[in-house]
This record gives C-alpha cells, structure tokens and sequence, in this order.
C-alpha cells in the first residue's frame, strides 16, 4: 500500500523494453545518440512544435534548475506560489543555477491567480538598481497540492507574465496526468497557452529517470547545453535516457500511463469519501490527494501498513484530524487501493 | 569498429540484469531504497572502509565536481595535472561547484610527480590573502593518456598532500582499470595508499550510468547530500541507480569488466606494434591507447568505418603521422579488433 | 530641506580632520596600516571586547553581504523580516556573496517577535535534504522602519536563535543612533545581548564610507579576510578607511553624531505632531520618521524644495494621504527642519 | 624610502582638495550625484567616447572583477598572462563575479604576443560543450613586470581577439603611467587600438580609492550597474568617488602625477644602473623597476630602512642576486631616491 509517491514505482514495461532493447552494441555518447534523433523528432511532434529546443536530463529538479536558469538572471527574482516545488523541495537548486536569483511567492499554498500575479509583478519596482529585477513566471503543472490550472487560468496568467515581456516556465513533472485531467493535447496546455519553456516528466510516469526539457525558442539551445553539461546533467550513455523517453512517447504510453495513475486516484477518493470525518483539501484532479483523517484512522492505516505522506506525528489525541498526502503511479494495484479503503473504514 | 571512448558500449550482462531485477513494486526514493543498503555494505567491504561514507550519482562530472566541492574553498586551488578531466573536459563544472576554485596545472600532460606537486605547493603562498590558497590535489587513474600511478607513485603524492595537510581526491572513472592493471586491491589503491575521497566508475566499465562517490572519513557525509541535492543529483527512484551498482559490485563484475577491456586493448596494441610507422605516445597499462599513425592509414581506417578519437584532419599530407586516441570497453569483439588492425595494415 | 536619508549629507568634521590628518607619507597597504592597529583597540574597548575580529569595509551591503557569507552555508536560510534591508535594498548580494542561501521572512514589516522566529524556525526542517536548512537571524537595528528594539527584545530573540544553536547578526547600519535611543553601551547592545557579529555603521552618522564589521568570536577571522579580498573589498590605501573610523570613534563622535541626528528627528516630529492629518505609521525612536500627511501637503513642500522618500505620486486627490519618509542626519540645520514644519503646516 | 607600491603614498594635493571641496551639505546618494555628472563629462571627454558608460568604483579588483562579469559567460575562459594580476592576486574575485570562468595563461610572465595569443585562442575548441569556451583578451597596461605595449602590439593584439569575435579589456590600474610613456593620449591607448572596455585607475596614482570603469559600447551600462551593487560596491555616499576622480581628472593631474612618478622611477634607475651587480629583469619603461641585487646590498638597503618586494630572504649568501621590484609613486622624494641609491652603493 505505497501512497507516499509517484516516485517510487516501476517503468512502465513499453519503458522498460525500450530501455532493453536500446541495451546492445555501441552508441555515441553524449546526447549524439540516433535514438536521441527519434526522440527529438517525437517530441517535437507531440507538441506540434518543429523548432522546439528539446533536451533531456534525469532529475526534475536538473530540469527545472538549467531551465530557469537560462530563463533568469542572477539579479532577478521568479513569481511562483508559496509551495512551489522550487521554493520548497529542491534544496536551493535554483538559486545555485541561477547564480543567486530570488523567488517571490504569489498567491496561496500551490495556486496563483492572474490578480496575483500582475499584484507581484507591480510590486517589484523594475529599474531600481537596489531592488530584484522582474524574472520569469513559474507554474507547476499538476500543482503540489494536486490541482490543476485550466487552459483559461494558464492563458490569464502567461497573459500577465507577456504584458511585462516576461518568459513563463512550466514545471511539468505531473505535465502528462494534467495533460489527461484537462483533456487537451501537450500543445494546448503548452506553447498554445503561451507558456514558453517547460519541463516534461517522465520519471513520476513510469520511466526510471527522464526529464525533457522544452524551448519553444531554440534560441536558447547552445546556453542550455552549456549550462547542462557544466551541472554535470549531461550523460555519456545518453541512449539510456533516449531510450526511457522513446518507450514513454511510443503510442502514447505517458498518457496511458497518466490515465491509469489519475484513474487510480479517483478510485481511491471514491472509495475515501463517504468516510465520516475524511475532508479532502482540494478537491483531486489528477493522482494526488490531499485530505484529513482522525489521527486514529492514520494508527490504524500506519499499522496496516500503508505508507504515504503525513503531517504531523501519530501521537496524540484519537479524534484529531491530521492531513496526509496519496499519491497513485500508474502501477499502484486496485486491490492495494481497496485494503486501504477498507483500512481507512474499519 | 568502435574505439572513440569506453562511454558507448553496452550494459555488461549483469549489470543489465540486476537493473530489471529491481524493476519492480514501490521502492524509497531518493537513496532511500533497500537496494542502497545492500550497495553501502557492498562497497565499504570492496574498499575495507566499514565506516565510509558512499554515495552514488549518474555521471562522472558529478562525482568529480560534487566531492571536490565538498573538499575545497572557493578560494583555494586544487592540484591537478594539464589534461585532468576537470581541466579539460567539463566546462566549468568543478569551478561552477566549489563556487570559483581555481586548478592549478602540475607536471606534463596526464601525470605528475611528488616533486612537481611539492614544488607546485610550494609555489601556492599560504596565508596572503590575495593569493590561490591550497586546496586538494587531485590524481586521476587510469590517467587521460591511458597511463597508471604505480601504487609508489601514489603513495609519494599522497605523502606530499599530507606534509601540507591537503587532502587528496582520486578522479576513478577508470578505477577498475587500473586496479586490474596493478594487480592490486581497491582498498591497496585508495585509502592504503593515502587517497581520501574517490569516485569509483560505474559508467565506462558496464554500466548504464552510475558512479559510487565515497569519502573514507564520514564527517563528510552529510555536507555532500545537501551539495547533491543542491546540484540536482539526487535520483529520486534511486534504486535504478543502485540496482546497476548492486550487479556491478556482485561476483566481481566490475573487476571481469576491466579484465576484459584492459585484454581488448593488449590485443589491439599487439596488433598494431609492428607497423610500420606506428608510434605509441605512452605504452598502454589499461584500455586506453594513444598513438601515430600516417594519415594514409587513417583514411583508410575510417573508409573501413572504424571510429576513435583524432587530433588533426583526414586532409593533408599522406606521409604525415597524426595522433589518435583508441579506448577499448568490456564488449568490443576480437573480430572487430582484428578488423581493425588488418584495415591498418593493408 | 534634505530628508531623503541619512546617506546624503557630508563628514562630521572629526571625521573629516582624522582623513585628512591621515593623508602624509607613506603607510602599509591592505589593512596593514599602523591607524589599523589603533582602530582594532579602539573597536575592541569601544565594544569591551579584547578578542574580538574587527575588519573594515566601505558599503553596508558589503558589510551585510560578508558577514552573512561567512556565517550561513549556501542550502541555509537567513531569518529576516520582510522590509530587512538585506532583502529589499541589495540587489541580491546576499544570494551571491553566499552562494545562493535563502532569506526567510518573519514577522511584519521591519520587526519579528520571538515567538515568530521560533516558528519560523520550526517550520524550517532540519535534517531533511531537500529543504532549506536553518541558518543565522539577522536583525536590523535602527529597523528600516526607523523602530528600536528593546534590549529586552533582542535577548529574546537571541535566546530562541541559541536554542537552536544559529547565529545572531545584526545589521548596525545605524547601530549608533539605537545605542543613543536606547540608552545603553555597545556591549549591552550587541554581545551582551546575544549578538554573535555584527556591523557597526560609519557611512550613515558622519562618515564618507566606512563600516566594522565584528564578530566576537574570532575564528572567523580569516575566513572573513578571504571573502573581503575575494569580494574586492580589501582597500589598498586602507589608511582612508581606517582615518576615518579612527575620527569616528575618537571621543565618541559616533555617540554624540548620533544625539545629534536624533535629536533633530525629534524636533522635526515635535513640529509635525500637531498638524492635522499628520499621522505617524510608527512611534520614531531614532532618526528616521515613516508617517503620512494629505497630498496637498506633499505638493506644497515639494513645491518648496523639500526632498524625502514619497511612496507614491504627487498627483491624485487633494485630501488622500499619502506615505513618506523623513529621515535626518546630523548635519541638517535647525532653519531647515523649522521651514519644512513650516511650509507642511501652510 | 618606500618603494614597495604605488598604493601607499598620500593624494595628489588637487584630489585631496576636491575631496574636502566636496564636503558639505547633502548631495543625492548612488551615483546620482551632480559631480559625478560633471565626472562622467569629463571621462568621456579625456576619452573622446562621447558614448561611453562610464562608473567608478573603490577598488582595482572590483573594476577588473565587475567589467569582466560583465564581458564573460561563466562557461567561458578569460585570455591573460601567467603574472596577471587577475590571476595571481585577486583571489579568485574573477572566479566569483564571473561564475565560475577560467583564466587561460598566454604569454611569458607579464606579456603576450598576438601570435601567441592567436594560438592559445585556437587551443581554445569552440563549440564543444565539454570545454571552456573562447571569452575576452584581458591586457594589463602598465604591465605586472613595469613594461609597457606598444600601441602597435596592443592594436596587434586587439586585432587577433576582434578576429574571433572576443571583446577586450584593459586592466588600467596604470593606465596614467602608460599614457605617459607612450606620449599617447587615452583614447589612442584604448578604443582607437581597439580596446573594449577598461579600468581607468586613479588609487595607485594620487587618489585614495577611485577606479573609472569605461565600456565604450554603453550597451553594458545597465547589466554593469545591477552588477557593482550586487555586489556591494555601489557607494552611497558616492560623491567622495566623484569628487576624488574630479580632483584626478581637472587640468590633466591624472597626467602630471604620473610623469612625476615615472620620472622618480627613472632617476631611481639611472642611480642604480651603474652599481656592479645591478641587472635589470625588463627595461622599466613606467614606474616600476624589477631588478636583482646581490643578497648583501638587500642587507645594507634593509638595514638603512628601505622598504619594497623582495622574491626570496635575506638569509643566505652574501653574493647571491636576489630579486626586487621598486615603485615609485608621484610623491617619493628626490632626497629618498637619492639615499636609496648611496645605501646601494655603500
């Protein structure tokens, strides 16, 4: 019963194979690998965009760190919400990319809203030497609360960020199960909402390590190649990281792969929410959920064995509500998502 | 006909076999899985170090920028020789990690001695302020010319660091190698040997992409996971990264994978050695094989679709030696080598 | 009728002898300099503190920026208020001098309570790779909103940050005029209270340019003197900074500059008090004065040349208050603060 | 009789003047100071750069450290001389303001050749992400050994980097004294021979601590001002740089200070050139002379109270040449100099 992540599943096996089947003879190292080809020209493919920059790393953080960075200068500060992955969980990852770039939090918890943002924007006073300069607008994409922007709120606030002649980046590790929520296509909910680089997650969907990185301006390309390669995030045996990013891509498998996370997830809310005393944070739009539990259904979950994300501690007063955080990969068995229902109900 | 560099070949069977062995179910992510414990205990028994601190990361600029990093100022210079890897091959990666530490180029080519060390930190004042302040020597074996620091070349740079109190890093992409051409144990070429810190590769001998990272006096421990955080090394499904570490440490392989490759260069040198007009530039002690020939030879070898590093041009005087760089790894086949040195010999 | 800041207005004559007093012959450069040993004894009774490390520097944000530097690591947060002025009003230069460190904001405005840095702190994860770790409090002290902490409540602050065994440093750019508000010694205020280091201003209360900076543990000495080089810092005719700390704390002339400067600030809110519509955003207790007075007014002293921070503009509604700030140093004549009450009161 | 530097005399008595000139009332803070428009005049004019950008800073290594950030990518190496000051005693401040670029050595001790230079930019692979890539020439004028380049050898030199495209810029710590040895005006020794950007140093040559910044091209201006107060060298109290490079610029003191300490040079030399054992290390053609001196003369100056560098101990034999550096700066006295050189000839 492994609820705590998304990052803790196996490959997809249309990964997997991939991965094997890339696993014979000698290949160029160094991203100069004919698999790479392929995958440039599906990713540029599946998002409609033929001159699209597209790199690929192994972390997302490496991909959201070397893409803000080429995005921002070290004296300039990047709108992003309080819980922003950046801001919270990546260890300072952006300001040593960036060369010491601030972040300025926008809006509640894991949202923005376009009044927000253009508030922040207006706050920070450009051509004052002494002050952050105005930077990119940063949006995750399945939010970290689990929520996700709809193609009107993304276009209000790339809107914003354009009005002040401001690139928008997408953090996008979750880009596939928001890509499934909304029902849209990649380029839709990318360049066509006027977001102008993004990460595109794999590692949470069923590869083992494999990020691209997206410019829809290959401006950018030669900076970020350099900017990758002196983090250290370019890999002599590129293929493997090719091959993860070929398997995701073929026939759609990211969104098969989103659809069965998201749909897990659904299960599992239906399952949860009849419950007395279950309060759901934010209502779930894709495999993540945020709610509350008496600290006594947590006792009795723990003790069953079921791992996920919790706030607070297991002690204390029986009735308390204390929250927690379900995630479901695709792989997550409905017979793991039924015994913790049925834990949770006892 | 593959020679250009040990990065481009397969996964060595075992290696490939414990990665999809750990394909499987939910694991801990970020070094947290089990398969890291199992890893840790591997590698301080390999080295005989049982209170090591050991990390893994995915490529050799990583290990290399992270762990010196951890052991140098930004104000301090770090010993190292002209054609170190971390001179010459990663654009400011080590510069970019210890937040502007210079390098300081010792002796000639891929090799120093103690007494070019000494002088060299001899040369470096200590205690003016406006001056380079000592910092790590670094030693990389097999060095970048194919060469191997005999275990009395080692131990008398080690002894040099430690008159100044200078710690010593050991750049191992080619441990194995080296180990195999010495003959001797890891423990008897590292720590024994007066080395501190080391990264250990995985990358060039089998494996898809994964260095160890260990550091024979723990209290570095801690500093170096927020420094890999920080530099968006952390995996966070990590046990694809051990599980090649697992099957790479297992029975050995990782000293039957230099054993191969180190026999794969001895047959191509065997081969080529009584050309006529084949020069080596430094007799070969691992897989590495730096050497002239006439550039007739060379267009014909690369009619024959041979691939291998060159110095120079194919156009140009017929008669006129130029250099070439041939690498052999674990899985380059006889016939290719023999291929090869019947192409050279037409 | 200049009340912009407290940066503006010309040496206090001591100051001004001692500099020129200093300008014969030859001296020692970088800090070697024998007005550099008086300097040192003098800031080490000054602050009764005979092991005290004592530099000098000539901007306060180089004051602010070393001294952080060497006291926080690049993956820890600095706990400051959301107006310290190490967040506002440098351009990043913490983020650089530290490597990218992150400031946390706590409190309102210019202040925190102990209360809020303990849970601040609180919420800052220790021990979990991905977060920000905690770093030192910084406490700015006159606050930018021209605001004294008590004694009282800078040992409760210090207290909570021992608790958790961080640093306290304080921000002392106008370190003189609360030591005058307050009533107390220099010790009393900073080492006596908690304080681990600290910059001491000149720059602000009579100097041309020059700032301490102190920590009263003395193992950060060379380290400091590292940054500062590195930072370019290190003046070589450093006789002209150490002159004129020299004349600054001779016969306490930073005390009685700092009356002085108070004392007009309290004229000038003597005056001001009574006028209707003048309202004071915070009781001053130093020499600076945030306030708000109706438009008309604002436009009838600009009108009569006065100058001062205006958050704002001149046009809009008559009666609508709006924001400013007054800020006077010691030189400013009785006549100007008498006209500008004056033309304010038309 | 200090001959160590030139950075440890007194002001020019026109500077020092200004500089009290300036004292009083309150003048605007930042830059914006009504003489530094005066100043900004005046540069531009003793430039003939009616275009120019033009800021001042405290510090030599500050001008160098903040006009190269500004010139250099962090993935890029800065062209030098083995004795440049930015390599040998900044401490790694170009390393820090740069982000991490490289310095590549060209040339003998304090001077390059353009075919030397050609050369090393050459070595220098273009286009390979995994090495530095090409970035400024960097010329010190006077040079670290007192020489100084010919305006054919600087045009020489400017001509190869305008050749690859890469900017130049002069470290013009002595720019006055060149000036005066090539009997050249400033805009020939700079942008007419084809230099970018430069320092135009006033502190080693009668100011207390002022150094010009001057890009020819102003696209730099604003990226160059976000830059000096990032990193804390924006000075509030600004108009006591002003004011110095006021004193500094008006009827020519800039040049008259430095005929007269490279006339005190020259007599210094002349004194000398005829002792037995006196061998000069480099024809000194500005203010500064490198020469060795048996071990017994060092003895005898030491002992009569001269100060200035010395390579080596004064322990030893008695015959035994050892190297010295003498500077004279424009306020050492004839009487000095002249028993200095009856010390020598004892």
């Amino acid at each position: 019963m492994f609820f705590a992540s998304d990052n803790a599943g196996p490959m997809r096996p249309e990964v997997a194979r991939a991965l094997m089947d890339a696993d014979s003879g000698h290949a160029r190292p160094y991203g100069a690998d004919a698999l790479m080809d392929e995958v440039r020209a599906q990713l540029r493919e599946t998002f409609e965009a033929p001159e699209a920059a597209v790199y690929l790393v192994a972390t997302g953080t490496a991909a959201n760190a070397l893409a803000l960075a080429t995005l921002t200068q070290p004296w300039q500060t990047v709108f992003c919400t309080p819980l922003a992955h950046i801001q919270v969980d990546e260890c300072h990852a952006p300001e040593f990319y960036t060369g010491g770039a601030k972040l300025t939090l926008v809006g509640e918890e894991d949202k923005m809203t376009s009044d927000q943002l253009r508030a922040a924007i207006d706050a920070c006073a450009q051509g004052d030497v002494h002050c952050s300069q105005r930077g990119p607008v940063q949006i995750t994409q399945v939010t970290e609360m689990g929520r996700v922007y709809s193609l009107d709120e993304l276009r209000a606030l790339t809107a914003v960020a354009k009005d002040y002649g401001l690139p928008t980046f997408m953090d996008g590790a979750r880009f596939a199960n928001a890509c499934v929520a909304l029902g849209c296509s990649p380029a839709e909910m990318s360049w066509r909402a006027g977001v102008d680089a993004l990460s595109f997650g794999g590692t949470k969907n069923g590869c083992a390590g494999v990020e691209a990185v997206i410019f829809f301006d290959p401006r950018h390309a030669w900076e970020f190649e350099l900017r990758r390669k002196r983090g250290a995030h370019l890999f002599s045996k590129h293929r493997y990281l090719s091959a993860q990013m070929r398997g995701y891509l073929a026939d759609d498998t990211w969104r098969s792969a989103a659809e069965a996370a998201n749909a897990k997830a659904a299960r599992l809310v239906a399952g949860l929410r009849d419950l007395p005393d279950f309060t759901l944070l934010a209502e779930p739009q894709a495999n993540m959920i945020f709610a509350t539990l008496p600290r006594r259904t947590h006792r009795r979950l723990h003790d069953a064995g079921a791992v996920y994300g919790l706030w607070g501690t297991l002690e204390g007063d029986d009735d308390e509500p204390i929250m927690m955080r379900l995630v479901c990969d695709w792989s997550i068995g409905d017979d793991q998502i039924d015994a913790f229902v049925a834990a949770a109900g006892d």
